[in-house]
This record gives C-alpha cells, sequence and structure tokens, in this order.
C-alpha cells in the first residue's frame, strides 16, 4: 500500500516585509503550480540586504522545519547583476536561493550534496523581471520541486565548491580552548540581543562569565534566576548565549547593539 | 460511509511579533507533526506580555474560529519558572496555553472542561528549551492533538479550578444597573479605542451615552451616522463599545488612551 | 476519470493590517465554511482607506495569482453606509468587495463579467456588524464560493455598469505619443518609488528619459547598470518603472513622494 500522501511544504525566508504584496505575489505564483503546497513563512523580516543575518536565521530554523521542505531563501542584493541561482538538496529538503553565500551553512554540513544552478526555462516564469526573482525564478522552482520535480531537471549540475560562501558568525576560541569570542547578531522584538556563541560550550561543567565592554554576567539558565528588571546572560531560543532584561528591553536600556563584540569565558 | 475528512486547524495567538522567526518556526514544528494542519494566525501581536490583553481578544474571536479547531495562545511572562503549561477541552475545541490566566475567559465559560497539565514527553520537544515553550512545547503538543491525539494523553488531569484566573476587563454595573463602567483596552491600526463594555447593554430600548472625563457621546449605530471628522461612540467589531473619528484617528486626536475609565449611561 | 482535486486558492487583500485580530478572524470564517481553501495574504498593508492604490496594486498582482482563485479585496471608508457589496466573476475568477471603485481594473478589462448584489442572507453571517464587513459579509461570501456556491446565487444580478469606478491611476499620453504623464503611486519596504508609467512604453526602441520636477533619468535596465548609491529609473516588479537608488533608499534620499508627477519622455 502506498504510503499516506503528505502535501508539500514550502519555507519562505526573505527581507521583502509584508508591507508590499511581494510576498503575496511569491504566494500566488507557488499555489498556480503547486496547488497544495502548505507554505510557511519563516520570516521576511531579514534586514534589508543582510545576507550574513539571513544565513544565521535559517541555520538556526533548521532543526524545526518540516524534513522534505522546499526551502526558498531570498536576500538578494545582487539581483538584476550576473549572479547565479542556485538549488542544493541536502538532507532530504531542497534549498534555493540567490548564490550570494546565503546558503553558506547548508554548504557546510556535512551532509552529501546536490548542486545545481537554476536555469532551465521550463520551470521558471518565462518573462522574467531582473529586479524580481523571487516571483520570477525562485517561486516557480520552488513550486516544481515541491510538486516532484527532481532538483537535477532545474538546470545544469555545479560544484558545491562553485558556490559563494560567506564568513559565518559563529564563535572563534580563544587562548588555550576556555573562552570564546562571537558577536551580537541582532536583537528580538524584545529587545533580547542574540549572539553568535553556540549555547553548547556551556553544557559542560564550570562556572561560565560572559563579557562584553561594558559588563561581566555570570550564565544563568533562565529568565527566573534573576529579579525582574537585572540583566541577565543565558542560553536562548536560538541555540547561542543571549543578553536580556527580565521583563524589560535590553536594546534600549544596555549600551550594547548588533556587530559588538561579546567573549565567554570558563572561570577557573 | 464516511464523514469526509476536513484538514484540522490550528490557531494560533501570540506576542511574538512577525519580525523574528519565532512564529515560523512554530509553523515547522506544527506541519512537521500535522502536514495537513490548516494554520489560522489569528495575531502575534499582543502587547508583549499583556495578558489580560491575550485573553480579551483571545474571547471576542471565539465565535468566529472554526468549530474543532486546536487554539495555542502563548503571551507567556513566565516562561522558565514553575508556571504549568496547560491543555483545556471546551466546546469541541482544545485550547493550549501557559497557566498565567490567558484563558479565563473558557475556564469562565459554562461548557464541561477537560483539563490538563501537559507533561507528557511523548507529544512534547525531547530538547525543551527555557525560554521558548511556543515551539517546545505548545506547537508539538497542538500539533498531535490536530493528529487526533484526545487532549487526556497530553499529561495529567487537573482541576479547571486549579488553573489560573485573571481579573477579566467585563464592565462592571454602577448604580442601579442604569450605567456600566469600563475601560479602554487597546486602540486598533486605524485608531479606534476599544472599550470593554459589551454592546448587547445598549440593544434595550433608550438613549445611551458613552462617558469619559473629558467626552460626553451619545450612541451612534455607525460611522456613517456622523460628518467626517466627527468622534462618535458605537458597538464596535469585537462586540464592545468603541470611540473613533470619522476617517480620523481617535487615539492620535482625543485625549484618551488604554487604560482610561469609559462609564455607559442611560439617559432617564 | 475525474480531474484531480485541487483545494480552491482564497487570496485576502485589505488595509486592515496585521497588528489586530481582524485578518485572523476572516480566515476563521473562511475555514470554517470552507476547511480546505487555501488562503493568500496578498497583502494587509494597503494604506487605510486608499481605493486607489488598493486597486493598483490587485491589478498588479492579477498576472501572478491561481487561476479559479477567489479574490476579496476589502478598503472599505463607507462601510455601514448604504454602499452596496458586490461580487464580479471574470476570466474564472471571482472577486468579492465593496462597491466602491476596488474593482475598477476588473470592471475596466474587456472579459465577460458577471456581476451581482451580494444579498442574499444564506452566504452571509446572520448577525452583521455595522463596521466589519470583512469578516460579516466578504470573508463568509467567499468562502462559500471557493466552495463551489455559483456567483449567481449569492444575490441580484447587478448590470457591471452600476458598479462604481474610479479613476485609475494610468498614465496619460502627452503631446504627440513621444510622452507620458504619471504619477508616483507609492514606496515600497526598500524605499523605491513605484510610478504609475507602464513599462511596456519603453519596449520601443529608442533612448527614454524619466523626468520629474527636480531629476532627469534616462532609462536603465536593472540596478546594476548605475553604482552604488547612484538614482536610476528602471522597469519594476509591478511592471510599472520605478525610481530607486542602488542599495539605498530614494524616498529617504530624493525630494519626492506618493503624489508627485512624473513624465516620460522619448529622446528624438
Amino acid at each position: 500500500m502506498a504510503e499516506p500522501h503528505h502535501p508539500p511544504a514550502v519555507v519562505l525566508m526573505t527581507d521583502f516585509g509584508l508591507a508590499d504584496t511581494y510576498v503575496g505575489q511569491m504566494k500566488g505564483v507557488i499555489l498556480t503550480i503547486a496547488p497544495e503546497a502548505r507554505i510557511i513563512d519563516l520570516t521576511h523580516s531579514v534586514t534589508p540586504q543582510n545576507i550574513a543575518q539571513g544565513a544565521f536565521l535559517l541555520e538556526r530554523a533548521l532543526p524545526f522545519l518540516p524534513p522534505a521542505s522546499t526551502i526558498v531563501a531570498v536576500v538578494d542584493p545582487g539581483v538584476g547583476t550576473a549572479r547565479r541561482a542556485i538549488a542544493l538538496e541536502s538532507g532530504g529538503r531542497t534549498f534555493l536561493a540567490p548564490d550570494n553565500g546565503l546558503l553558506t551553512p547548508i554548504l557546510e554540513k556535512g551532509s552529501p550534496i546536490r548542486c545545481v544552478e537554476i536555469t532551465n526555462r521550463r520551470y521558471i516564469s518565462p518573462e522574467r523581471s531582473t529586479t524580481f526573482h523571487g516571483r520570477d525564478i525562485f517561486a516557480p522552482a520552488a513550486a516544481h520541486i515541491a510538486s516532484a520535480v527532481p532538483v537535477t531537471d532545474l538546470g545544469r549540475p555545479l560544484p558545491p565548491d562553485a558556490c559563494i560562501r560567506i564568513p559565518t558568525p559563529a564563535a572563534r576560541p580563544l587562548n588555550d580552548g576556555t573562552s570564546w569570542e562571537g558577536t551580537i547578531i541582532f536583537s528580538d522584538r524584545y529587545g533580547n540581543l542574540v549572539t553568535s556563541i553556540d549555547s553548547v560550550f556551556v553544557a559542560e561543567n564550570g562556572l561560565w562569565v560572559l563579557n562584553t565592554d561594558t559588563i561581566n554576567l555570570p550564565l544563568s539558565s533562565t529568565y527566573s534566576d534573576v529579579p525582574d528588571g537585572a540583566t541577565l546572560a543565558y542560553p536562548g531560543s536560538f541555540g547561542t548565549l543571549e543578553i536580556a532584561i527580565r521583563n524589560g528591553n535590553a536594546l534600549l536600556r544596555l549600551d550594547l547593539k548588533p556587530g559588538d563584540s561579546v567573549r565567554l569565558e570558563k572561570q577557573l
């Protein structure tokens, strides 16, 4: 007996915002080609043209996305230039994006990868704009993938090494491995400051302290370890350390901002 | 013959906003477990940590939500503390939320209720964060409910009386029942001021006036009862009285704000 | 053998924003009546009560919406007055909106049109508010259309000529057809200024220049034709000419705004 049929999931992450009709037009194209698709908006609020932030958010969301989903990521300052459009198959999922480093976390995972440049006119819009490849290239190509077109049909094979990679904001070990240096990547809706330092480092025993130029914070487990209004550092929702003020806004109240350095140090 | 199968509806209401990937991650978890679910975003813009506002918005939307839906409400200042996660079954629907009063309107309805504390590790994420129970507890539990897991399987029974309730912003009768006191709960996108005074009070005959410290407004039926730019009070979209300026913004133009008292009085 | 069944698509465009529960309530109503519907949010950020902008955005998105979709458009300054609610069938799609000019682009297309006033109480909410016809009239009527109710069942036939039309912001030819006058309609998330001048005019050979009171811009093909920080005019994502600053924000940096006149001129 056949496996139960599951409607395909298509995940969208862009810097298009929701104020315009850009995302709505992409969804129209996707559901025209793949009427059964379930569309998940991961976010459309990547800071405009911030490829590194997009790569971080995508990597950190991966464990929570459906296993066989098709993922479209568009943060595309080079739209209309000669930059390639690419599709990667990795770990059962297919990722479509401009070839500008946005898929660096996928390229750097160990899993086997099939990689193509999206060139097959059969699977993209015949009348392509030079400004909106999200609608004219990525949405139709993704909808065809979600409709079971093999990724190798989208265009010509590309060695994964030919794809653009960017430095990802992972933390770097300092000294003898007892400290790590990272950065504040962004602040969320609550004003919590999300750093690039993976929380796994503090899983091992010991007393850890998160330092910035202005504050030293012994690691807490969660908000309730400190009183209301106090500043704390703790393992956050993205799997990295965060700095917050309990029931307050750290971005507004502390002298810290995205881009600032942070150091995690083991107390000896 | 079997009834036609309808895809389950999962309704989300949070204070997470849409700028971050929080809601997208929840949806990824839900569609991984329940690929056929239809997800409805009731809103993600509850004022951060405003439980009373969340309870009001949920109660007022109930008549418009699908009958057998699963409803996830997360406004959760106590995440990471010992506060319980609960699931209520009421009127054919299942509600999942932190036990902090957000479900007060459901608890106070007369319908029979089945209530559990969500503790069954089989239906929540094995690696739970201490900061994001929306993704790690409520989303997977809701997806299992939407996949026909009985609510009693989610954890141990809890007497409904053990659940936290908060004072809800219902209007209070004053004097001999000819007047009612309430508050302005919030302002909407148009600057209309939504009060807690139920519109049913003005269904009975008589001339009613809505008073604040600064203005007295005889009740209108709708915007078109007054000229452009005039201030009016009328039965609004949430089933309560509202104060607005026709084709203008009452929040910006009047000296009134959320939290202010309002009084409805019958003219004798 | 029957054609494969495709779930119906319902497209929503409103000025309700996403901060309130208005759109969520509409979706609850739609999925209660049509549980299999796929809902596409075209946008909910039309400038409040700006009918002309809504008409433009709807027209420009049409080529990208599913062929048999049901489209609900609500920008409704006249809600609660005697203005009609209408449904048009055109080109295989059904459009529902207040009769205030929002559907002008559909009325002005050549395609045959079936037009009704939505009056049948069987397909709208029994307890209608006077302020929220999006939820109480348009959402239930659209869900019934998506469930295969014929548009003619929604109410009494109306001659299309009886429907309100507004001047649409199409460009006007000037002189002997070698120049066109239009306006800036809105600015998008990136600060790009979207004009009403259709890009087809520049498809024919010749050198074209876009002029405003302050700048003269020879037409470019796309962003990469100019260096970073330079101002350019080019055929944009809505099929009309746009003015932008490459990797910058034209709305903030140029002395131009929605409503300003622009002229396209052929260089002789």
